[in-house]
């Protein structure tokens, strides 16, 4: 939408339609004509079972259907109830238990903290910087709020994480603004499956602590963080957080979408990690007061579901076993999937393990159209395809790489 | 908080602690140690029994507790679930049919739909018009994307709507700035418990209609329409929005927050009424665009539940009866605390209904502060004091006036 008849774009582009949606809905219609065992939709960010059902833990409802009125209906406090709180506080660091502040406060998903952490702690007409391979709504986040994305090429020629392309950008936003945000999604990256070594991380992490005279806020995206492999060995990189200095700011982002497969609930939260006290302070300040200027309270359900998770040893553990069955399950699909990509010689961005995977290419939007005449959805991004292991099942992990391969031969 | 350590204020003004939270945070405390009968807790915003217990519709907790985990987990889409947006429709403008586009966007509540619409609808630097007795967060809202409110006289001498000061100043924001936005709360006003009456909506339309060179957005926020009297009459107002020009857009912003005792779920929705089509078909692009850029996509949870009460006349009418009888309860509490205002003369702002009846007074602060000794905790504005009526029992209806009055004699 280039001109807007009565409303402000504010420089902003809007389009029409989101893309992944207009997609999404086309794949929907054609599993209703074609019927299911004629379509494959990759292009679903929830966990599907082998039926293509949604997965939903059974742990987990059976807390939603244990919740009295008085629980899930009062308004929650801005920043969340107290037993939330602590609960993601937990869920993210139990075992670590660092020697820093670690505030949080509540937001509808990732996307709130996304929204309220760069409203806070960036300038209007700065750059965010993160991985050339990105979740789109990123841009869409950033440029609501007068922001930009800046991007540095994600991987190195060995396919790991490319920390000279990270140091050189960075070196060049630091002369042309005044404070530096860093936007990493990490592990089990959308829309790549990958993720950040704890060596990688280490360089990450030595690097910034040279840059001793700018604002550094670092946010971590840690959506899937439950799908990319064993839960304890997935959080060891917290480690790296404490101790930092002052002007060096960590932000995680966490959802309980994925994780408990609450996607349509909306729960979230925005953790600082700091040895400063009153940045502390100050982060649930201003991020409470922006989540009060957007949507008000977040919805207190899934903050109630985490606390009775917490509250209750033997049902945490339960949901623990259930997720860990539907995480092996995924990872499963994924091996399969690039098992079948290495047979035929079908190029993958490195991938590790999570909901998506991505075919390198500067023709994916050709490719995914041809590709829905066959039945294929899946979604077109700048760098290249992105599949989603999590919709598919066995059986169209074994199948998919050949038809992408096809394809793309077909386009040249 | 003047100075930032390590956030940007952004020209924000951003206190330490949400005020009415503070207040709301003592009120519990004096509870706790002082004992439920020893204190007067007119703070909260929301209806509870005469014991002081939170009241949520067991027809609606009955919706509730019949969904499955494929109903409540999924994403919803971006701007709402297809039923949810046919449910909003009938439920505000149902009997009414009117003959004009009227797009739904889902937001998490009342606030989510102001947000989006101050962003897409008005400039930056510009001021919102509303009445001078407003709901403080209102101010939030706006400052947090760069406008401001601006205030015109509420009411006439003889209690009305005050015309005369809506125009003038209206006129003058017209001046000064390009487009107008108007933002106006009713019935049930926050705070005062004031309906604008039908033939004051027609002099307030009749008169924006003359405005024909300038882009107009009236935003009507209807989050307590349910609780000012019958159904029906209450939803009079909105045939007066039909065939309005096209430089006039009406935004209705609907909550379930209040009509389904569903506070803490974030259920809402912003609704479009204009006559073009064009119009219609971008307001859902940016309120779509500046949803997915703060929050993602709304909780699917209330959404379901507004989709099942429409889907069964027999629930919808249990639900409606049940709602009747708590707004009768309310009614009756705010009769019974003006009849005991008016009887030892305690002047109140003009009351017609609602969850708040105020008090005018230049001296809030202290009188607020003097009454917390007492154990009566209310929530002090710019020009008055606010009484949750839909949080006090009846006994407490008949003795707070003259608690309230001792206390300002007292102040003097």
């Amino acid at each position: 939408m280039d001109k807007m008849i009565f409303a402000e774009a504010a420089g902003r582009i809007i389009p029409k339609e989101d893309k992944i949606f207009g997609i999404s809905n086309r794949a929907k219609r054609a599993t209703e004509t074609l019927g299911k065992d004629k379509v494959i939709n990759g292009t679903i960010g929830a966990l599907m079972d082998e039926e293509g059902e949604l997965m939903v833990l059974q742990s987990v409802d059976q807390i939603y259907r244990s919740l009295t009125p008085s629980e899930y209906a009062p308004y929650a406090p801005i920043g969340g109830t107290a037993g939330y709180k602590e609960a993601v506080k937990k869920e993210l660091f139990g075992e670590l238990e660092l020697d820093s502040f670690t505030p949080v406060v509540a937001t509808p998903g990732g996307t709130g903290s996304l929204h309220c952490a760069i409203t806070n702690y960036s300038k209007k007409d700065e750059k965010i910087l993160t991985t050339d391979w990105y979740w789109a709504p990123y841009g869409k986040i950033a440029q609501e709020v007068g922001r930009q994305v800046e991007v540095f090429e994600m991987f190195s020629q060995d396919g790991g994480f490319n920390i000279q392309a990270f140091k050189e950008k960075l070196q060049w936003l630091s002369l042309v603004q005044d404070r530096l945000f860093i936007l990493l999604n990490t592990p089990a990256h959308n829309p790549t499956g990958y993720a950040i070594a704890v060596d990688e991380w280490q360089e990450i992490i030595d690097h910034i602590k040279t840059i001793d005279d700018t604002k550094v806020t670092l946010l971590v995206d840690v959506a899937y963080i439950d799908f990319a492999g064993e839960a304890r060995k997935q959080r060891e990189f917290f480690r790296l957080f404490e101790n930092l200095p002052d002007n060096i700011l960590v932000i995680v982002a966490y959802s309980m979408s994925k994780t408990y497969t609450l996607y349509g609930l909306r729960g979230g939260a925005a953790v600082a990690i700091t040895g400063n006290q009153d940045i502390a302070e100050e982060f649930v300040s201003v991020m409470e007061y922006s989540a009060r200027a957007a949507w008000s309270n977040t919805s207190r359900l899934p903050q109630v579901i985490l606390e009775k998770a917490y509250a209750d040893d033997s049902l945490l553990k339960k949901i623990d076993e259930e997720r860990r069955s539907i995480r092996n399950m995924l990872l499963k699909r994924g091996r399969i999937f690039a098992e079948h990509a290495a047979n035929i010689g079908l190029e993958m961005v490195p991938f590790r393990g999570g909901f998506f995977a991505s075919i390198p290419t500067d023709k994916a939007e050709e490719i995914c159209q041809l590709l829905e005449g066959y039945g294929v959805f899946l979604v077109p991004l700048a760098k290249g395809i992105r599949v989603s292991i999590a919709s598919i099942n066995v059986k169209q992990c074994q199948i998919l790489p050949q038809i992408i391969k096809e394809a793309m031969d077909k386009i040249g």
